[in-house]
């Protein structure tokens, strides 16, 4: 291994390795803005948090923009962002790494969460609640003030790049109960509150996504809160924000509006006719 | 491993790697029309939804046509198509990849999710609700505007060819409550409702198919119409499109009708004496 | 791997490839007539199937000669047969294949299932309702119009051997509710029902089987049917006809048809001291 | 892999095969006559069960013998016995064999019951019953008319050596209802009921192998008895002849009766105190 | 493997171990005195405990300081440590070490507590009741007077130098009654009670360690009190140390007081409409 | 693999395997005579079972000396101890031996059973009922007079050293119901019931190993009896010799005996305040 070559062979391999790191910046660095329309003051508590390194959880339903926001935190702190959509099937050695077995035996491969810690990127874990709980363990000793990325299986200690931040989301609405953080993991993190945009902001970002008229994008907007007041009547949630821009994508490439609300706001959230109908007279009301 | 080598090796390498890709590109793509005979709207709906490059999800029963639409479709819009049909022990690197041993040491491999990714071919994945959620979160960044296929194994991140899409099929008869998409990941997807054609198409289809005369083909269909109405009563699904095909490939090889339904309709889908009479009296009615 | 060799090598690869398929042919295909009384339809059933390259289901309870008509079938039809006893552990690479290592690194290694796709053979997949549903999924694309086998960890699409058919076995007598095939899977199966034969074709089965005389067989098949009158009343299926020559053959062998029947009949099937006694009973009052 | 060697190549393995399984056959055979004292008509049972080749199942509690009775007749046979302890994480490649990897790459590997076949030995699978159900189904082949073993990791069908026989054990008294052979299974083989020997033969049995005088034996024999009451009123089992044997052993080495009665005959048996207490009683009694 | 080796190569070899042990000695020492603020006898009782090298177990609420006690330990006793965060998916091999691939075949690689118990470390295994039985097994061995690690993979019995320690932190607040340790663990530690610190003592170490001033900190604490009065009222902990020294850090960098404790003390830990009203008023009292 | 050399490569192999197991025999040979206090007649019914080569339980509650007994017999019957400690993931394999890579291709290991029964040594399984039962199945043909171990993956059968010896322990207090030994392993074993020692036995014991006076030990013996008494009553166990000495040893480091007390016997076993108080109860009125 590596780690037992003598010194000339590791001044070559680190020499390799900036190099290395440095073409892993560019990948991950976001080339221009994505556009963001913030609708509280998320971005200044994200820039405080990120002042203080302070490991942050953004809180809200699926397809409100969590994930655009964070991209666009990275593009405006100039951090290069890696990202991580966790699952139940993720081990921790997904994140952090594991040997590989090459030509001259084993090699050491970077998981994205170390990566990260090497190149000072900010680590955003989707939907970290999915993962197992390993997962979760393995960014303790990133979230307080030790900042350590203990590499078991090498027997290393990586000291967090200055700029490294853990980022993660949570979707408060549909955990179970048998999955949550546990409390010492939430306890590590500043979390800021997501929820759908105000109507007439909302009605902004469809219109610009999918390319369609500001009263379309209204309608739009009036289907999704009748459909939203339907959560917990039979939906598991409402139309979110992405599904307005599915269906205004549809409208752009001349689909009829009833019809393009029936393929991206009502078929792909239920099976049952009852609420079927319902959406549909819904539609028909806005239409 | 080849991101490790130096930029000759690497330049030869993606020379060799076009040349694979245009192997796979003629392996995938379609030769013929495959017979699709439409029902509704859902050749423009797919065909808008894939201009806008939306995630599209065909919902319907068992043996209805869904997989036949999908090649159809592919050939229509002049794509490749690598179908994977899902169960509950694929991973995520069944789909995206993973690293085998070669003589030279390990060596990348792509899954077909990734081939698709490069090939710009049109991914159907079907049944994915059997598949481990791992799957369904790969998709993730495939399915919204980022269109990048992360592949953390090996530290890449891999922009989706312009003419990727993605295609999922959905039995929305027999889920158990246990599995189920995730809602982040039904938001993301236009859907497409199917279901068994009217008498008269469907008729003409299984007369085309099983290459028997029109007469017996419409006796099958009122023989699965009655079928149909048994579900629910003790039959899980009545018989499909596909299974009256069987009962008229059985006929044109000179098997009585009522023993060909006997094989192809009743024997297949219960183990019940009281159902498998009523079939048969539904059966002998039509005859 | 061999996809990235030269031109001059597949060429050599594809002459070995068809010296070991044809190594092959020889090792599976049946090379005497297996005895095979038929008592029914069951073998032009199983022709016209054939014929159209229609996937069968033999269904029926254990012991009742479902393997041995397949063996007949195949000799019949002239193919070779591959036979797959399926099991709750088995995966869809064991059907499939998989990649070893070889002094050169991994070689690709045929399943039976694969294997049966290149040979044209008939495979049989054994109780295929034991094993787990990824198993069932492999056979999707073989069991419609596709006749195609992905190789997903090869990247190949395999078109099957214009001979090749698939038939399954399946018990409706014992499966529990929890495993069952899935709709998707059983409308692709015509079906062949089994039981046990008339008794005289049983005793005829059975004196040719065992090697003894007429009127102790029928002595047999007498006793068995009083067993199979307990199926239900504490014994989960009476005996089968496999029983029947196996109490037979110890007779044949010298041992007294009382002992005979209790080690072939009775003991192997129960441990509860009543039903033991009943059918010692049925024994004594049939001899 | 050495089924793609030359013609040169595979005569000199088929030498140093043949070689190599003579070396197994006499580790496997056994060396002088195992002490067994037949209780009933067993050893004729087995004798003609063996000449028809029939898979045979020894039923019974643990310690009366059973073990000792498969080793007395492989000797009285002449055949070589390899005994199999099964265990619920035995998988079917630990009877079949798997490839390991060798300095020239991967090699195969036989497994005990593939030995078995091809040396025409008995194969003694001892409690199957806690085996998964893959091992079970990996003997059907092997226990009717094909007598074949497919070794499906190496497209082989081995035909068995025409001595190979299946022995399975099988204890009535403790199996869960969750844990139990398939009726395809059981529907394959003779079964053989034992239990305990008849009091004088015991006591002659325990005398013989603990090296102590039949007045001791008798003594150790009624304790016994009174152990064997109090099945199902606490004890799973009462004592066994192997546990009396084990009680004679202590007393041959100096430990008074009384004592070496808990040591043996109670104290591995229950946690119970009040159990104990009646164990001990029948012991005092029996002094 | 290298205990097959010669004499010669075993002598070179335990210079290079002696060489590579210094290396991580110096890695894992603790460099300069990591602040901590004493609340009771904990530094002198486990001093003493020390001195014994008796195994100490320390008890308390997340976030409320034992991993900053263990760091002001080991640099007070001047011992290095090895911290390791456990998980449910951690095995002993992850503690104890394993077999990794060369390219001189395997290699032995020591795992974090077998590295410590070379070291004469102190290790820390956190959260070990989240770790699997067979974790807390594996320091058995270590934790009574035999101070030995068996080595069981290489057949090697290791000695523990004579100033290794073994600690553990446990939260006696969330556990289920399914996951604890076992007694025959519990029974070799000593154990450490740790709770929050008294108000003026928390308050100093959060305007310490938040860099905020005194009265401000003050603040913080008695929201912090109130926030765990509500403890078992709905939330499963109340706000740490670690909280707020989190919201302490968003003030000083220049965000409002109220909506820090939001972001620091209400987000993270409650998704509860009502709690999240009762937390806000709390602090709303306190500002 | 070694079993397919030439005559030549055996013998030096074997001279090699000589030199090795002499190294494993002084590694695991006890040097001086481990401190035991006998309580009973243990000494002299191990003494007798040894000569017989029975295999041995050892019953009692967690911390009563089983494991110093065991390493005081092997000491006084001068053979070397292999001892490992069970856990619910430990597989056969742990216990029996793999095959592990090497420069020259796979080489068998020998698991610590192995090694034992190879040695002679005495094998003490501690905490045997935590294992699987694969891992109790191994043991089976060792402790029955065939006493040997087939090594499966070797196809070899190793017959056990004359002086070879099982022992296990088993903690009758606090085993489930779901984890038990088998009847068939259980009826194996001469057992010896184990407990605390008397009050002036125990003292004596604690006096010396903790080197305090006799005394203060005796004053800890009578703490230990309420503690006891507890037991059932919110403790799972009181208070067991070890956690006496750990208490002494704190003592001797100069802590005060009531927080000695409250370090070593009551943090560790108990998180409930009431049994807490009425334990600290009990420490003061002794005191």
């Amino acid at each position: 291994m590596t780690s037992m070559s003598g010194a000339g062979a590791i001044a070559a391999q680190t020499d390799h390795l900036a190099d290395h790191l440095a073409d892993h910046l560019a990948e991950f660095r976001i080339a221009s803005e994505p556009y963001y329309r913030p609708v509280g003051q998320e971005v200044e508590l994200f820039d405080a948090a990120y002042q203080a390194r302070m490991p942050i959880m953004l809180k809200g339903p699926t397809g409100c923009g969590k994930t655009r926001f964070v991209e666009h935190m990275a593009w405006r702190l100039g951090r290069p962002l890696i990202t991580v959509s966790c699952h139940e099937d993720m081990t921790a050695s997904d994140l952090v790494g594991r040997y590989l077995l090459d030509a001259e035996g084993t090699v050491w491969h970077d998981g994205p969460l170390t990566l990260a810690v090497r190149l000072g990127a900010i680590c955003y874990l989707d939907e970290i609640v999915e993962a197992r709980q390993d997962t979760t363990v393995v960014i303790h000793s990133l979230t307080d003030d030790r900042r350590i990325l203990p590499l078991e299986k090498k027997n290393e200690v990586l000291p967090a790049h200055p700029d490294f931040q853990v980022v993660i989301s949570y979707n408060p609405g549909y955990q179970s109960v048998l999955k949550d953080l546990k409390e010492s993991t939430k306890q590590r993190f500043g979390a800021i509150a997501f929820s759908y945009p105000e109507p007439a902001i909302e009605a902004e970002i469809v219109a610009r996504e999918a390319g369609i008229e500001r009263g379309t994008a209204d309608m739009l907007v009036r289907i999704a809160q009748r459909s939203r007041n339907l959560k917990g009547h039979g939906l598991d949630e409402g139309a979110s924000t992405r599904m307005l821009i599915n269906a205004g994508l549809l409208i752009a490439k001349g689909i009829a509006p009833a019809q393009a609300c029936q393929v991206a706001m009502v078929l792909p959230i239920t099976d049952d006719p009852e609420l079927r109908d319902a959406l549909t007279a819904a539609i028909a009301a806005c239409l």
